[in-house]
């Protein structure tokens, strides 16, 4: 049976693939599967017990608003606070530079929307966030890579990509990188600043988990390196696009995301936004912002990295004690996920089903790739598991391994 | 001062307009001015308490998983309220038939998505929804119109640019039609499916407003209608696409709505959502679910059918009373709208500052008009302003098309 529509999809519906990530993950909803393969934040340290009172107030105090219609470009309250937040970061952004979206995968699906044309250079890193690569597809863009190593994006091969291709525009994650975990050292942020200048090529620059860094100081943001090399510049004029979220301090299910940038770049992105579904929940603008301006959040935000440190001290642990000889991995100053490279010849695609028999799970991390890459990689998640689930899960991890090693023999 | 975001917007961005209305009630917001503009359901009659009872449940009951990530097909309970709704309106669908989006404007975003390439033509009601063109313009569709009369979509008229334009697809809104308030009628609704079917042409049905009827029965669905059509098919593979949301029932502020389908249409449109954005925010799904399983729903209902009527039957009456001879207006039968037409010569647009001093706001009919249509038209909105102010509004905007008129002579 067909029918009249199936026969009229779009040209570029050929290029959209669903997630493979989440075709993947359903066969790991079972119960006694340890999964390391979600990128979810850890549940029991939801501030339920805020949002309630969050809830109360925001409905006691301006319950026709918070359920009305409301802008597009967002709460304002909760846009100054973000405001305000960013310029104590040495952003100097104003209201007309942020544009809340329905978190920052909206943010992603616009900056393709508005900037990129059919067959245009999109320069990413390899590997990269899926997501990105997901909301772009569509717009139809050439991925040109450059490799990220433990310290970020490789500088030297950027520039030379640059000068190769002239890309319209770098896309760079630059704290615990998803899927690798690494983090762009504060001398390559600084040096692709002065590229990005340099020939004149625009960055977006996306931070879902720079708040939680639980070794050293939070780094200075890619933005805020642009400010610098633009001083005197008193307002935010500038190469970078920056796009951040709540969904990893507060809730990913109140779906709060937002990106800065030109005054100019953010009138489109409203534009966009009005198109594509008027504004962001207004209710859940409200909940948020009464959360943000808490005084609790400081504290909650240590809670989240000490109990996230814990996690991926255990899972580096349990690397050591488990892992065959040949294993490698990162160790990521913060954030959800890690990268393990497993001993040459594995292909952790290939051994998916054989870690489901284990009754564990993982992302191999072949999609990451715009383009290609090397077969023995995995991106696991060690925010959403108790400690010893996580010792347990990279110990069938381990077996899983050993035995393909084995086999080989 | 220029930087380089601002020489790299996609071409596509050229189309993209900010809404014409979004920008004209900017000026309307002072507290004085009577706005018939906006298209707001009455927040008066928000149903505070329920949602305060709702969130306090899901927050006990469901913490975790409200806040935490979800599918981005949507939250299954509410799906199946969704689907058992429509099968007892003789809609057949599954849970495999919906997709929940960001209000319906996002299911419209998500149909330009996945079938709109540039040059395509897509035909339009004239006046149509401004919303509708606003969403679809990003992909370059070509506007094919057909008139809308008291009865809905001109039937005549559609085949006959069926059989000129082979348009891709047929866009049409059957109640209440917004900006027009009119309703096709029962004998269109099945000749419209018999034209999909005769001249394979798939249909967009987009129903806000559907269920806030005050004359009469609710009438079947162009969906029904087209199920009725493929008597003996068990699943729901037609021709109809349709939109709606919870926006005008419950509260605009949550951003819940949905878009039925053949199963293969959802798939790509979950593919969309994916990109877009990953999924609506899990806690106000889970609320909605908690609002429309409550047995309140029903006598909520009700209520704002009883209200928004006498507010359509003030407007009316007050027409009566005050319009100058040559004005004519729509009754409609349900919803936020009605259209009023001025004697001849007269321009809404150039008129719209001139009312502005008079303190009263309504949208010119002009933008709702994808290709051109006569300019002596208005768009007003009778659910969000009290009775008096209705009339006071009214008379106000009597006044200064008397003035108009006198001037002219």
């Amino acid at each position: 049976m067909t029918n009249p529509w199936e026969q009229r999809f779009a040209e570029r519906t050929t290029r959209m693939k669903s997630s493979f990530i989440r075709e993947l993950l359903k066969v790991t909803n079972q119960p006694d599967v340890i999964s390391f393969g979600g990128g979810f934040p850890a549940g029991e340290l939801f501030p339920v017990e805020q949002v309630k009172e969050a809830c109360a107030k925001v409905l006691a105090e301006h319950p026709l608003k918070a359920l009305q219609y409301s802008t597009t470009e967002g709460y304002d309250p909760l846009r100054q606070y973000l405001v305000d937040d960013y310029r104590s970061r040495g952003i100097n952004i104003g209201l007309e530079n942020l544009q809340i979206t329905g978190g920052s995968q909206q943010a992603l699906d616009f900056i393709g929307r508005i900037f990129i044309n059919n067959g245009d250079k999109v320069l990413v890193e390899s590997p990269t966030y899926l997501g990105a690569l997901q909301a772009w597809n569509a717009y139809g863009p050439e991925y040109v890579t450059v490799q990220t190593d433990d310290d970020g994006m490789r500088i030297d091969e950027l520039e030379e990509r640059i000068q190769a291709e002239k890309p319209k525009f770098i896309y760079v994650l630059p704290n615990f990188h998803n899927p690798m975990g690494v983090s762009l050292t504060v001398e390559r942020r600084k040096k692709i600043v002065e590229l990005s200048h340099h020939y004149n090529i625009p960055l977006v620059e996306d931070d879902p988990y720079g708040k939680l860094i639980f070794e050293g100081e939070m780094l200075p943001s890619i933005a805020a390196f642009d400010c610098a090399y633009r001083e005197g510049s008193d307002d935010f004029n500038g190469n970078v696009i920056h796009t951040s979220t709540f969904s990893k301090i507060l809730a990913p299910g109140l779906r709060i995301g937002w990106a800065i940038g030109p005054t100019d770049v953010i009138k489109k992105m409203t534009q966009a936004k009005q198109g594509a579904d008027l504004q962001c929940s207004t209710f859940d603008q409200y909940v948020a912002y009464e959360l943000v301006a808490g005084d609790w959040l400081p504290d909650h935000i240590e809670t989240i990295k000490r109990v996230y440190k814990e996690r991926r001290d255990t899972m580096l642990q349990a690397f050591e004690d488990f892992m065959p000889e040949g294993t490698t991995w990162t160790t990521p100053a913060g954030g959800l996920f890690l990268w393990l490279r497993l001993p040459e010849g594995c292909d952790a695609l290939e051994l998916f089903p054989k870690a489901v028999e284990e009754r564990v799970a993982y992302v191999p991390g072949m999609p990451f790739y715009p383009i290609d890459g090397p077969r023995n990689t995995m991106r696991l998640n060690f925010s959403a598991s108790q400690p010893d689930k996580i010792r347990e899960g990279v110990r069938r991890i381990s077996v899983m391994v050993k035995n393909a090693l084995a086999e080989k023999k």
